[in-house]
């Protein structure tokens, strides 16, 4: 199967022009297939305190209320969305910006309210994922470039983790690719201990995760990441990266840089 | 050759809940193919106050400042653009929301500075739409859906009007398609008599038109509109189309409503 790579940034590039750039001149440089899917940044905060829709938050979750939701489609689906997109293309790197709504390439159900309402949150429909249009692109020489963005297929766009949409992605075209799945962040990987950058944990596998778990050797906050990693290789992603940004795809393939979850 | 409808809606029907509702479900049951380019609205007007972000007008054109460009590429990019994608999605037709810059398939040049600096404005490069491109999605069952941006390759969007946009893409189009252009309006057609509804003109051709302009029959509005239909049809495009939405699209490809152009 041909190789292809799913590349995830957050905010804290999105929000820095200078990683930003850099960012867009490694992706643009890399020969095998990508997709990339990107967070939101502080720019919604900003937008947002603009144009006074203030945040909720319940249980430490954002609530997508109605004015959230188009907040963040504007600032993610067009501004966001369009600076990757006319960046990559300005580097030769035919790039296409997507939301989930878009062919519907990811479908999603609304959260159900139980004792949190998240509002116009989206849990993707894993099975609707469209892996054949999305193929189509990537055979076209097209670098598809998603918003955390989908839709519930009734008129509404929805509000979506931008991890979980790669995660998802990379699960659904492992079916017709050998994905490695690339989450850029601001460390240079699972550190040993977070206050020393060069203790980056090389590779890491359920076992080993377990080992580790156990003997409380790895902070809260890299769990959930973790967790999600072993389930995208269980459901047969090839490798899960996690790591600093240009470490990552300057050396992408090579297993130097980051941890390597398998 | 293979028939395809490239329609424009204008702000009018973008700003009216009623009446894009309407919109979307004529469009959804075209059953021939179809390319949808949407203009603004006065919501990005709107959104533009909230985050003081004013217009600037030079000799009655519109100027595309920095601010002014993120604001139309959040607003027609992102929220506009998503809302009738999600909207057609619900209603079974396959949209996938575009800008020029994605697959780079409008490139453009910056307007070049002359007795007036546009800005951010820009003009299409007709050779470089990305006809291949279009024609697969077209093909793969997908409805485009064009915001009215373009990009001008080296990282910058850039807005362009609407009605420049369906044209170029119905010419570009011509060679491969029997293109039929419909430009919805406010009106029902272009009219003998602007204060009178039924007095639509039903058909016009270059020596009509020539005509009707001589004998001072025709409003200055509407004339770049004509003027820009009869280079299409001389560039290739089957027929323009210039009417009332509703009508138009009930009644699609039968010629009974509207002013066709040819």
């Amino acid at each position: 199967m041909q190789s292809l790579f799913i590349i995830k940034i957050g905010g804290n590039i999105i929000d820095d022009e200078v990683a930003l750039a850099a960012f867009l001149s490694a992706v643009a440089s890399i020969s095998t297939d990508k997709i990339i899917i990107h967070g939101g940044g502080k720019i919604a905060t900003r937008i947002g305190d603009a144009l006074q829709i203030t945040s909720k938050y319940e249980n430490g979750r954002r609530i997508t209320d109605d004015a959230t939701l188009d907040l963040v489609t504007m600032v993610y689906g067009g501004l966001v969305n369009k600076k990757i997109v006319a960046g990559l293309q300005a580097l030769g790197c035919n790039a296409i910006g997507l939301t989930g709504a878009d062919a519907n390439l990811i479908p999603a159900n609304k959260r159900p309210v139980t004792t949190t309402n998240y509002g116009w949150a989206g849990d993707i429909i894993q099975t609707g994922i469209g892996v054949s249009f999305l193929q189509t692109m990537l055979t076209s020489g097209l670098t598809p470039v998603f918003a955390p963005l989908t839709h519930d297929g009734q008129g509404h766009m929805l509000n979506t983790n931008a991890d979980t949409i790669a995660s998802a992605l990379a699960i659904a075209l492992s079916t017709i690719r050998k994905v490695r799945l690339v989450y850029c962040f601001e460390k240079k990987g699972i550190l040993r201990d977070v206050n020393d950058n060069q203790s980056v944990i090389k590779g890491m596998n359920k076992a080993t995760y377990q080992n580790m778990r156990d003997e409380g050797l790895l902070i809260d906050g890299i769990i959930p990441k973790i967790d999600n990693a072993l389930a995208a290789v269980s459901a047969g992603v090839e490798g899960v990266v996690i790591g600093h940004a240009q470490d990552l795809l300057q050396n992408i393939g090579q297993n130097t840089e980051g941890t390597l979850i398998q």
